[in-house]
């Protein structure tokens, strides 16, 4: 389990760039520096356990690049995608778990002050949430959760999808 | 005249953690962190100087990341190419002046500490030079210039050359 942008010693310097909610920054630059991070993120952690024929699991990967830079920012999917697969080395998820909720209700679950991201405006949110939905309706990696409820209702959820589909795997997960 | 990296708020923070001597990062991070740099350069310095008719002299551009990252690094020229392009709009500059010097006599000019760059291999060094030599054979606005002597015998040639390409715009230069 690690976080991003951060998880490297590297990543995390770029993660107080980043979201520093006083720096001013463009979307080629923000979009670099979320990639400059993963680069850091698989290369010194995902590959490594990878190759130990362990399971990582991630807290944002590609697909939030794709929804906040490619769709929020406007910088569009195709180049994107294409500049995280030149970052990550081609490294794609086997799955992807969206926790669908109202953009506002997100919102309302922070209890910490706000970092540069999450000052944008609601309607840079609705875009986000709408580009996450079109991204799920076009990639069968990424299975659709309902995101509403307690901790313990939304992980009994993503555990029922991740063991329907790899019954093998993730059967020891199961309550 | 502006620094990079560097030079804007943002491109000095990410300063700060390219040139770290404490820091280990893969390549794609580097270059893409110098990219992020560079995106906020083009975007709140040279546009805007272009725009009000102004010449921008930048310290370092585009073939600085083609030479370290795309052939000291290995990443491979076109592939940084085209990542310098979308970071950057696609601004490319009108002249670049290269200062040949060999790179041990270029080492030994530097007073300060040295940066995580500088504390590559005389080997890496070697290769980048190689590299600015072999672009500057491949692209007719690089003018080699020679970066032996004192800073006045320096100016003095690159004002010369400068001269003689644009005599409208440089004649003022000249002393």
């Amino acid at each position: 389990m690690a976080r991003e942008p951060g998880g490297t010693q590297g990543g995390e310097r770029i993660r107080d760039v980043v979201l520093d909610p006083g720096l001013d920054l463009g979307p080629e630059a923000e979009t670099l520096l979320y990639l400059a991070s993963r680069a850091e993120f698989v290369r010194r952690i995902v590959r490594p356990a990878l190759d130990e024929g362990r399971i990582v699991v991630a807290d944002r990967y590609e697909f939030s690049t794709l929804a906040y830079q490619g769709i929020g920012r406007g910088l569009g999917l195709e180049k994107v995608r294409g500049l995280n697969s030149w970052a990550t080395g081609g490294l794609e998820p086997d799955a992807v778990i969206l926790l669908r909720i109202e953009p506002s209700a997100g919102r309302d679950r922070k209890e910490e002050e706000p970092d540069r991201l999450e000052r944008e405006s609601g309607e840079f949110f609705r875009q986000v949430a709408e580009a996450y939905d079109l991204l799920a309706s076009t990639d069968s990696r990424i299975v659709a959760v309902d995101g509403q409820g307690s901790p313990e209702e939304i992980e009994e959820r993503v555990i029922a999808e991740l063991v329907g589909r790899w019954p093998g795997t993730f059967e020891v997960l199961k309550r």
